[in-house]
C-alpha cells in the first residue's frame, strides 16, 4: 500500500525531500538515494531506512524503486529522465527538465513515444495555496472575463553562491515565472527582452544582478519580472494579473512578530524552504498519490501493473 | 512500519480526521470506525479500506487497532478514554476531555495510576504555526522579558445550529482560549467572570450571544474573551499578548481575492477547516508518528510494546 | 476676515494649537496667550505675533479676543469656561470639562441658560478621518442595521510622567473612549466595571497600569476597553465595533519603512502628534470657521454680532 | 497679512484649489478667477469672495493678485507662466509646464533672465507624506547607502475621457512617475523604451492602454513603469524602491470598510482627490506661505518688495 521512491540527490532540496517522503507524506517510503557526496547519501540514507548506491543509474534500476525524484544538478536531468522512461517508472524531476532546448525535446519526444505520461517538472509554485488562489480568482472571471492585460513578477533571494551566473537567473530562477505565466494565461511565450539595471555591490563580478526580463504571450501580454539573487533582506516572491476590471495578487506571507521600539511586527520569508514548503508537500503528497496504490480516494490497489500517474496533478510541459 | 488507527465518530471533523489518516498522515491508516449513524460509518470506513462496527467499544478492543481517535459527542469521551487506558491503546481525544468536573478528574486519575501518558486532547491551537510563533516571540523575552500583562481573545463563528447553549459557549469554544492561555503563559486559570452583552438577533432565543469572558491566572493577568458563535461574516479567530515593552498577535490568516470596484480583495476564512485544517494536519501527524513505528527521525521501530507516546507533542491537561 | 483667538495654556498641546492657528488654519489668528510659565507664553506669544498676558482671565477679556481655546490643567477648565460665557465667547475646552461632576454640571446649566451654545469639548477623535469612516459604516446599517454587540477599544502610550495617577487613566485617557462609544452608538453609558490587571513594571508605584474598563450603555452593549499608559512600543489607538451581521475597525495608521534583515518595514505612531494631528487639525479648521466670519462656504460675514457657531461642527456633551 | 491669489482654470481641479486657498488655507484668499467657462468661473468667484475677469490675462495683471496659480489646459500653460514672470509675481503652474519641450526650455530661460525663482510646477507627490517617507527612508541609507537599483511605479485611474491620447498618458500621467524618480533618485533620465501591451476593452480605440514605459537613469537605475488609465477599480499609485540591502514601498493608503460576508473590509481610493488630497493641500500651504508674509515661523512681515518664494518648498525641474 506504500510506494517506494528513489531519490537521486541528496543536497538541501534533495534531503528534504527524503525526509518529507519518509516521515510526512502519506503512502510514500524511500528506498534508495544517490549522491556524489557519498558520505552525505549514507547519512540520509540510514536515517530513512533506504540503500545508498553507488552509481545513480542503480537508483533508477533498483527493482524496489517504482518511482524517482531527480535532485541532482541540472546539466544531468535529462538523460536521468530518459533512463527513468526506459525504465517505465514515474519521474518528478526539479527543474529545469534540462538544460539545452535539444535535451529537452529530446525527453518530450521520449516521453510521446512511449505513450504514458511518466514525468512531471518540479514546479511547486502550481501547488501553492496562493498561486491557487490566484489562478480560481483569475478563472472565475472576476478581474474582467479573464483577459488579462499585463502580469508583474518579482523574485528574489538573499544571496547565492560565487558560481551563479547571469544566464542560471533565468534558467534557474525566472523559469518559475515562465511556467507560472504559461499555467495562469494558459498561453505560450513568444517573445523575450532582458534588461540589465544597475548592479547590486554584493553581485559577484561576473553576476548581473538584479535583472528585468520582459515576456510577452501570443495574445500580447506583457509579463514584466524582476529577478534579483543579491536581495539581502529575504526571499520574496510576488505576482499581480491585472485583468480588465480588477487585479488579484499572489498573497505575500508575513508572519507575526513582536512589535516593539516603534516597528509593527511582521516578518518576511527567509528562504525558500519556509516560503514554499508547503508546496512542496503538496506537490509530494499528489505526485505519490499518483504513483501509487494509495486507498483513498477510491482508487484501486493491487492492480500490478507498474501505476499510471493518471490523473497527474500538473505537468511541467 | 504503519500505525493502525482507529477513529469512534465520523460527523463532520471526525471524517475529515479519517481522510487524513487515510491519505495524507505519513505512518499511519485508519483501521475501525464508529458512529451512531451507521450508514455514514459505513460510507467512511469503504473509502478509507477500514472495518465499521456496530459499538464504539468494539473500536477500542479491536485488535487491529494500536490507537484511537475521539471524536464523538462530548460526553461520551471520558467513558471512551477510559476504555482505551484499560486497553492499554494511546488516544486522541477531541476537546472537551469530560462535560463534568468529576468525569475530567477520573479520566486524569486513570491516566496517573496508569503510569503511562495515553491520552492527548485535541487542543490543535498548539499545533497552529501563527501561535507557535507567537509563543516563540513571548519566550524569546521579546515583548519584556516574557512578562505578560493582558491577553485579549476573539472566537467568533460565522453561526450554529439551534441546540448551542449558552454554557456550550464556554466549554466548547472558549474552551479553547482557556488552554491557550495555559500553554502560553504557563499558569493556571483562578478566576473567571462571565459578562452578556447585547444579544444578537441571529442567536437562538436560548442562547446568550455574543459573552465577555474574563479570566485571571494565578499571577494576575487578565484573559479578555469574546466568544461569538453567530457573527454570519466568517470564521475569526484573534489573540495578542501584551507584554511590558511590547505585543505580539496571532495572524490573521486573510487571503488574496480580486481587488474590484473600489474593495481591495482580502478574504477572511469560511470556517474552522479551512482556518485550522494545517494546525489538524500538523496534530495528527505528530500524534501518529509518536504512537507508532516510524522510521524517522530516530525512532526505535519493532519494539513490540505498546507504543509510548514520548515526547508527547503536547497534552491538554 | 479672520477670527482672533485667545489661547490659556502653552505646553505641548497648546503651543502646537497655537502654530496651527497661526500658520496653518484658515481664517484664524492668535491674538493673545497666557502660562503660568511666562517665559513659555512669551516666546510663543512672539512667534505668533500675539500679546502675552499675566492672568488667564486677561486673556478671556481680551476686547481683541473673539474665542477661546482653554489647554490649561484640567482643574482650571470649569472656571474658565464659565468666564468665557460670561463674555460671551465660544471656547474650545480641551478635555476634560471639569475633573468634577459638580463643576461639569455647573458649566452645562451656565450654557443652557445663556441660550446659546458656546463650550465645544476637543474630542478631536469625532475629527480623524478613521474614526468617521466608522461611524459612516455604522450609520450606513452595512454591519446589521446599526445594531451593535460590542465595542473592543484599547488606548496605549509609551509612557506617562511620574505624576500621573491611576484616575487619571480615566478621567484623561479613558474619556476619549467613553466619548466615542457615545458618540458612535448615539446612547449613554449606565454602567462601569474597572479591572486591575498585572501591573508593568515601567509604571510608577502609585499607577495601576495597564487597566480594563467596562462599560454599558443603556441597551445593553458592553464596550471594553484597555488603557495602558507605559506601553512602550508606540501610540497605539484602536476600536472595533461588533455587529450582528459584520466588523468595521478603526484603520491603525502604520506608515512605510525600510524592508530590511528580514522585517516587514512598518513604523507605528510615535505618540499623539502623530495619529491625531490630522484630527486636531480639523477640529481647529471646524471650529474657527464656526467661530469667524469666514467667506466660505456661504456664511454671511460682517454681521457685527458676536459668532455664533452654529452649526457647531461637535458637541462633547 | 495675507497673500492675494489669482486662479486661472475653474475645472475640477482649478475649483478644488481655489476652495482650498479660500476656505483652508492660512494666509490666503483668492481674489480673482478665469475660466472659459463664464457661468462656472462666475460661480466659484462669487462664493470665493474674488473677482471673475474676462481674459487669463486680466487675472494674471490684476494689481490686487499677488501670486497666480495656473490650471487651465495643458498648452496654454507656458504662455501665462511667462506672463507671470513678465509681472513679477510667483505662479504655481499645474502639470505639465508646457507639451513641447521648446516651450519648457522658454520658460526654464526667462525665469533665469529674471534672476528670481518664480515658477514651481504642481507636482504635489513630493508633498505627500508617503512620498516623503519613502525618501527620508532612502536617504537615511537603510536600504543600502542610497544605492539604488531598480524603481517600480504603477499609475492606475478607473478611468478617461474619450479624447484622452495614448500620448497624453506618458505627458499627463507618467510625467509624475518622471518627477518622482528625478525627486527621489537626483538624477537625469537619459533613456526611455515604452512597451505596449494587450489594450484594455474599456480604453478607447486610439488609446494604448495599458503602457509599460521603462526610464534609465544616468547611474543605470531602470524605472519600470505601468501606467493604465482604464483599470476600473479605483486609483491606485505605487512605487517600490529597491536597494542593494532593503526596499520601502509607497504607502498604498486603503481606508477601513465594513468585513462582511466572508470580506475583510478595505477600500482603495477612488480618485485622485481622495489620494492626494492631503498632498494638494500641504503644496498649496507651503506654496502660499513662502509667497506671502505669513508670521509664522519666523519670516519678516512688510517688506514691501514681492515675495521672494525663497526657500521654496520644491521646484518642476
Amino acid at each position: 500500500m506504500t510506494v517506494t521512491v528513489g531519490v537521486v540527490g541528496t543536497g538541501s532540496i534533495g534531503s528534504d525531500h527524503v525526509r518529507r517522503l519518509s516521515a510526512r507524506v502519506s503512502g510514500a517510503r524511500v528506498g534508495a538515494v544517490f549522491d556524489v557526496d557519498t558520505a552525505r547519501a549514507d547519512a540520509v540514507a540510514a536515517a530513512a531506512g533506504a540503500r545508498a548506491h553507488a552509481d545513480a543509474l542503480d537508483v533508477v534500476d533498483d527493482p524496489a524503486v517504482e518511482a524517482v525524484v531527480i535532485v541532482s544538478p541540472g546539466d544531468t536531468h535529462a538523460a536521468l529522465a530518459l533512463a527513468c522512461m526506459t525504465a517505465g517508472k514515474p519521474v518528478l524531476c526539479e527543474k529545469p527538465l534540462a538544460t539545452t532546448g535539444i535535451d529537452a525535446l529530446t525527453v518530450l519526444a521520449a516521453e510521446v513515444a512511449s505513450g504514458r505520461r511518466l514525468v512531471q517538472v518540479g514546479f511547486m509554485r502550481r501547488f501553492d495555496a496562493g498561486y491557487l488562489r490566484m489562478k480560481a480568482a483569475l478563472d472565475s472571471g472576476a478581474i474582467g472575463e479573464a483577459l488579462v492585460l499585463v502580469l508583474h513578477c518579482i523574485h528574489r533571494n538573499p544571496a547565492v553562491p560565487p558560481a551563479f551566473t547571469s544566464d542560471m537567473a533565468l534558467t534557474d530562477s525566472v523559469i518559475h515565472e515562465i511556467d507560472a505565466a504559461r499555467w495562469l494565461l494558459g498561453e505560450e511565450i513568444v517573445g523575450t527582452t532582458v534588461v540589465r539595471t544597475r548592479r547590486s555591490p554584493f553581485a559577484a563580478g561576473h553576476l548581473a544582478d538584479p535583472q528585468l526580463v520582459l515576456l510577452v504571450t501570443g495574445s500580447g501580454v506583457v509579463v514584466e519580472v524582476e529577478v534579483f539573487r543579491n536581495c539581502r533582506y529575504g526571499y520574496d516572491v510576488r505576482c499581480e494579473i491585472v485583468g480588465a476590471t480588477g487585479t488579484v495578487s499572489l498573497e505575500v506571507p508575513t508572519t507575526g512578530a513582536p512589535t516593539t521600539g516603534g516597528v509593527l511586527g511582521r516578518a518576511v520569508p527567509a528562504d525558500w524552504g519556509e516560503r514554499f514548503g508547503g508546496a512542496y508537500h503538496a506537490e509530494l503528497q499528489q505526485w505519490s498519490t499518483a504513483c501509487g496504490p494509495a486507498p483513498w480516494p477510491g482508487r484501486t490497489p493491487g492492480t500490478g501493473t507498474p501505476p499510471p500517474p493518471s490523473p497527474r496533478p500538473t505537468s511541467g510541459r
